[in-house]
Formats: C-alpha cells, sequence, structure tokens
C-alpha cells in the first residue's frame, strides 16, 4: 500500500567526534522515504530552493521514491541544518537553522499522493500536519513524529494533530514533556486516551517511544513491547536515526498490512525499524541507506531477533 | 551451589516522590541476599554496628539467608546512607553517608562462606574486593560491582580487582567511564580483554551493562544480548535495584551453573534479574522482595518474555 510522506527535505552540515560534512542530503522526509522505500511506494511532498542539486532528487528516484510533489520554490533556498554532536553521540547543539522555503510552506498534494493509504507527517508545525491529514481522510494508518518545539509553543494545535492520528512516534523524553508525566508507560497509556472528541471513537492506538542507543518501546493499549537498538562498535552520524526509524516501521506495515494491524506485524515493524535505523548511524546522513541491500536488512533483522530471545523455563 | 556474597548491610533514610523512609533495611549485600535466595544457599559477610536491630537479621533468616559471617561490631554504628530522588527516579542526590563500622572493615570469612563456588563482590574499596577473592581461590563464578568514586581515586586497584573476576556489573556510564570508551560495545570489549598478567589465561568473560528503566545488555567474547527492564507504571524507589539485580543474575547462575556457563544460562539469568528488579522498585527499599513468592517470580518472567519476543520473517 502506498505511502506519502510530508515533512522536511534538507542539507545538513554535520559534525561529529569522527568527521565533518557539509551541505550533505539530509530532512525528515528524506531520510523517512528512503528507508520506507524498501518495503513500499512512497511519494514525497516538501519544498526546495533553487539551491537543491538534481543528483539529490535522483538519489531517492534510484531508490524508487516518487518525488513529483517534491516542490521547487524559484529562488528560495532548501532548509538547512548544521549541528555538532558531543563525545558520546548522546547530546547534540545545533548550530544553525534556516529555514528558507520551509518559511512559507503549504503542503500542496496530487492526486497520487493523497491517495495513499499511509501516511507519515514528519517533525514540521502541528497546524501543517494537521491540513495534509485533512486531505487524506480515508488514510488507513497516519503516523505523527514532533519535537520539544512544538511542544512548548504550539502545543494546543500539537494535541489536536495527535488526537487525529493512529500512531505516535517520539521520543520518551518528548513523551513525557507532552504529558508532565515522568512515568513512560503513564505517559504512553495518557496519549493513549486523546480523542480528536468527546464522541469520537478513533485516537491514536499505537504510541513508539524512541529510545536512542537503548532502543525504543512499543505501547499499544493491551500490550507492551520493548526493543534494545542493534549494538554498533562504530557510529558515525546518528543524524536522521529517527526518521530512518520510522521510515522503516511504516514500511513494513505498509507492506503487510493487508492481513490486520496485529501486534505481531507491529512487532517485526518495529524490528525492521531498528536495523534500518542501525544502518544509517554507520556513515554520514543518508550515504549507508543509499547503497544498503535488502539482504543485509534481512541478516541484521536475523541477528537482532538471536540478541533478544531467551528460551523459557528452567 | 552456595554463593558468597560481601558488602554493605546499611540503614537508608530514602525520599522519593512518592514517600519516605527512616533508617530501613538496606545495602548492597542485602539487597543481593534477598534476591539470590529465590535460587540458591546464600552466605552474607559484612559488619554491623550495636544499632542494628535483630529483626533486619531475622528478615534474612526468613529468606533463608546465612547471616552467620555478619559481624557485630560492639559500639560502633551500621553503614547509614541518606539520599534523595528527582522527579523522574533517574537522578539522585547523596545527602549524607556514614561509613560507621565500615571504615575499619577486614572481612572476616568462616569455613562455609570461603567454600561457596560463587561469590559476589558488591560495591567496596576495591582492594578489599581483592583480599576476599584471594580467600575463595576455587570460586567458579565470582562477579563484582563497583561505582564512579573507585574508578576515580582506586583506578589501579580496581583494574586489578576486575582482573580476577568472571563477570563485571556495572552501570554502562561507569563501563564508558572506566574505560574511556564512549561506546559500550568497545568499552565492554576492552574489559573482556583485561587478564590478571600477561600470561594468564582467564580475565573477565562476561559483562553486564545495567541501564536502569532501559534494561540491561549482556555482553561476552561471542554474543551480545540485551534486555528491556520490565515496564512499571508505579516506581516508587530504586534504591537497590542494581544489586537486586546483581542478586537475581548470580542466584540463577548459581541454582543452573551445573548444566555449564551456556550463552542461553546467562540470558536466563537476565531475565530473572531484570525481574527481581522490577519488584525491588515497587515499594520502598526490601518491603516487596521481603514478601515475594516464586509464583510471581515465574508469571513476570513470563511477561518478559512475551514483550520481547517477535517472530521471524515474512
Amino acid at each position: 500500500m502506498p505511502i506519502t510522506v510530508v515533512g522536511s527535505i534538507a542539507y545538513d552540515s554535520v559534525k561529529t567526534p569522527f568527521g565533518e560534512r557539509e551541505r550533505m542530503l539530509g530532512g525528515a522526509a528524506v531520510h523517512f522515504a528512503l528507508a520506507a522505500s524498501f518495503f513500499d511506494e512512497v511519494h514525497v511532498v516538501g519544498p526546495v530552493g533553487a539551491d537543491f542539486a538534481e543528483q539529490d532528487l535522483e538519489a531517492m528516484r534510484k531508490r524508487g521514491v516518487d518525488v513529483s510533489d517534491v516542490e521547487r520554490v524559484a529562488g528560495g533556498s532548501t532548509f538547512f541544518w548544521r549541528g555538532e554532536y558531543g563525545w558520546d553521540l548522546n547530546t547534540r547543539e545545533t548550530l544553525e537553522t534556516r529555514l528558507g522555503v520551509f518559511e512559507e510552506f503549504k503542503p500542496k498534494l496530487s492526486e497520487r499522493s493523497r491517495a495513499s493509504e499511509l501516511l507519515f507527517l514528519a517533525n514540521i508545525q502541528p497546524d501543517l500536519q494537521r491540513e495534509v491529514r485533512a486531505q487524506l481522510p480515508h488514510a488507513r494508518f497516519v503516523a505523527l513524529d514532533s519535537m520539544n518545539l512544538w511542544i512548548e509553543i504550539a502545543r494546543d494545535s500539537l494535541l489536536r494533530a495527535i488526537a487525529e492520528v493512529d500512531c505516535v512516534v517520539l521520543n520518551d523524553a518528548e513523551l513525557r514533556q507532552l504529558t508532565g508525566k515522568p512515568n513512560l508507560l503513564s505517559a504512553a497509556r495518557e496519549v493513549l486516551s486523546w480523542k480528536p472528541s468527546e464522541t469520537a471513537l478513533r485516537g491514536p492506538s499505537v504510541i513508539v517511544a524512541k529510545q536512542g542507543e537503548y532502543g525504543a518501546s512499543l505501547i499499544t493499549r493491551e500490550r507492551f513491547f520493548a526493543l534494545p537498538a542493534y549494538p554498533l562498535e562504530t557510529v558515525i552520524d546518528p543524524t536522521g536515526a529517527g526518521d530512518t526509524f520510522a521510515g522503516g516501521l511504516v514500511g513494513y506495515i505498509a507492506a503487510n498490512r493487508a492481513r490486520g494491524l496485529s501486534d505481531e506485524l507491529l512487532r517485526r515493524a518495529m524490528a525492521h525499524a531498528t536495523v534500518l535505523a542501525s544502518f544509517n548511524v554507520e556513515e554520514f546522513g543518508t550515504e549507508r541507506v543509499q547503497r544498503l541491500a535488502r539482504e543485509e536488512i534481512v541478516a541484521r533483522l536475523r541477528e537482532l531477533r538471536a540478541m533478544t530471545h531467551f528460551s523459557g523455563a528452567p
């Protein structure tokens, strides 16, 4: 089932203890799309500037991603982010953010992008997320990411946006901040109780708490599932890991959703998400995922399973 | 197979967002022994003062723990710790530490305590750990815990102590600090390379990295295994969770070691450790573990397994 993703298409300048890169291809929608492209058809919606290189569009096309809704704004500049990571890669400092064409972004979705059955609302202003969500009223699975900034300055909009999706993908710190509950399980259950209106039947039914190097947890009304991150001795650049994770998650669900959204399907989706994210951080930006092969995903998935399972008694 | 544990027997005054307790039974050796007592015979070695209540010894005896090597120092005061936890229980401040009888502690092991095949060296000065280690030269499995203080002020002694044990149980932050390696896997592999001498064959072969609310990882030369913490909506007091974890780990190994120290045994030990620690934090101090029943452990272990397993392809 086709997936539409709306979010940033960016140039990132990143410095980590292992090196640096200037203006490499990045952005939430790009990381998401490259990861999801291993599983299903992906349509990317987002703006780029006059400075956006044709070869960077080509990188997405090469992975089968549909970029016809990537809007090139004449005279504009592509979203730009500059950041630097600390010695253990768990802290990062944003040194520069230039919104560029994102400042005036009004999502325009083609007929084709509106026809997708799955939608990922990457981290953008929550009112924009709601506008896009409204254009796909019949989507069968809608997931949303956000960030601390929107929790702080656009909380009401974000709460409304969340109530209108099926799945919320956030860092565990963001879930705590969003709900004011220090306990992850309580925080997730709080979000699971949110509905678009008093009488609405639907509201988020799947919460994914990303925990960086510690992995991720999945909380539904009935079940809890947790997976560690795939252990790596060499992590080069964590930029985009969360969006790559979301791409693996939603991509796997898209490809297997026809059989129903079972707990087992969600768990396998979490495992695929974990594996995709692990490849992403092995090199700068999108470098590793761009040349990733399906067999590598399968092999690492098998390893991840072996690393997390234990036999029953005695 | 019998286990000997050497470490603190303490009174703890603890304040958490959920309440407070004055001078409750605590200490690494106590938490360890209560947890391990569900699996095998445990001998506790450590000093207490004149102020130590008979009922607190009785609490250990009731769980079958041998306290005949608990040395009561006439006129002395029992080790005392006062601490307070932050709102999310992930940070804590030590407000007071009184070493009391620990200041002059020289471990005296009876014939019986020296005959154990398993030894746990709880967090005490590393030279003391080495002295005890030397008194059980034929122990088949020796595990050690430590803390940031000893990494800072007694590093050389600690490195020697570590080289002489089979299993190192540390927080992941401590593993990073100890090795200077920000990557957990690299840090663990560094410790796995340490040997008592150039020509020695033995050295630590099992590293357990405790990760608090995120669970724990097990690293051996060949394999990696990780488990999330058992998710709890109500955590009351994390004091002693790490020692309870170690008690579950070493206790399970003691009871099942006869069939050899396989990877599968270590994994099941990690699962039991996780379950024991989850009970410990549900109430203050040792309250919950003191009245824990074996069936509760078995039931939660089954749940933990269900929360961490996922099926293979498609």
